[in-house]
């Protein structure tokens, strides 16, 4: 497993390399290279915006150029708010990571190339893409920063690692005891003489049974629900 | 068309409550609420922070309380890095902003609840909502901040554009709707003298909201409990 290589092209602030370097590791991605970073490196203000992502800096790797900083990579995209007119595939965050992941599998190297702040990625660089990503933005407010590129590029990865969902806490309740509350609000509005006509007490009974099926409670619930009836039943304590 | 509504619940930092207007609007969204931010509204240091999504901070809208921000809305999600122990189902922020989209064209409103940066929600809070949505992270780094939690809810929200599913059934009731159901229920329980002690009313107001918040009732399902709940209490004709 090959998780690709986010590919920083001269960067002008610290501060972005660091929260990019974050923004890699929440998403598990560790494999950070600058080319040619405008400060020079290390940047002393690079790890205070890391937030813990030190070793993500710490093993950062420098190049001079693009080309060397791709050299070792099957597959390279270059990330892009608006594509240039050029005769390169246009993708979109899902489709690409979804590539480097299948690429990942197979133990290939990959690489996602962003361009300095200011200006983004020149034509040169591009050219050396496999293919151009481009983030879908608000075509009236696209000025999507550094880190926030990098970030949604890293949550693609992690995200097509495995939808899990998960139910937290506790199992639904099974349907009888369920019933037991359904039967038990019938028999406090029989008693209350709800029921003007026969008729109308197996509607409630199918609204109640939808209500609460549709719920999902647990049985915790259903036992304060069913306290709670029988509290609102018994009425005031001077009754 | 209602796009999702973005609050956030007593945000620490003016920089961050402009980070995520301007995240917000990178992929469309423009309805921004403040629950009782830190150091007051309008704050200067928002501004520079939106480059350039003034407008989103303009229209923002001020509450005192997660309540009233979200009585007009008929979901609600929480947002969470990791969910408590809580009896809410968990979801990815595909899932929920795909069930978002279903309500909005359908002219239903949604919001996503942000936590402050250091704390993030409480269980009071979290208890209004319908379900926490679970940013996936690395298990050994999940720092994310709050513009990029937002940032990634807000892209989920652009990304799915192309894929409207439409709102199976009866849309959900506002959740000021179910807030009046859940007073008379706590109502009656005072009434029948079921609180012994003061500490346990908070408990049930809580239980309740997850309870119901779990249920998505519809308008009429919430007039039916609330009928169900009078003719309960005012107990037996002859009573």
């Amino acid at each position: 497993m090959r998780p690709p290589v986010i590919i920083l092209v001269r960067p002008q602030l610290g501060q972005n390399i660091g929260k990019a370097a974050r923004a890699m590791l929440n998403f598990t991605l560790a494999d950070l290279r600058l080319v040619a970073p405008r400060d020079g490196w290390p940047n002393p203000e690079a790890g205070p915006a890391a937030a813990g992502a030190d070793d993500v800096l710490d093993r950062a790797r420098i190049f001079d150029t693009v080309e060397d900083a791709v050299a070792d990579l099957v597959m390279v995209w270059a990330t892009s708010v608006r594509p240039r007119d050029m005769v390169k595939p246009v993708t979109t965050p899902e489709k690409a990571l979804g590539e480097a992941r299948s690429l990942a599998v197979k133990d290939q190297s990959t690489g996602f190339l962003f361009g300095p702040e200011r200006s983004g990625l020149t034509n040169d660089d591009i050219a050396l893409c496999d293919a151009i990503l481009t983030i879908p933005v608000n075509p009236d407010f696209g000025s999507l920063n550094l880190a926030q590129a990098v970030v949604l590029v890293a949550y693609e990865w992690y995200r097509l690692e495995g939808e899990r969902e998960v139910w937290k806490g506790d199992p639904p309740v099974p349907k009888g005891e369920l019933d037991g509350l359904h039967r038990q609000i019938l028999a406090e509005l029989d008693a209350a003489g709800y029921f003007r006509t026969k008729a109308r007490r197996p509607v409630m009974e199918r609204t109640l049974r939808n209500l609460f099926s549709h719920a999902r409670l647990t049985s915790q619930q259903v036992q304060t629900l069913r306290g709670v009836v029988k509290a609102i039943a018994r009425g005031k304590p001077g009754k």
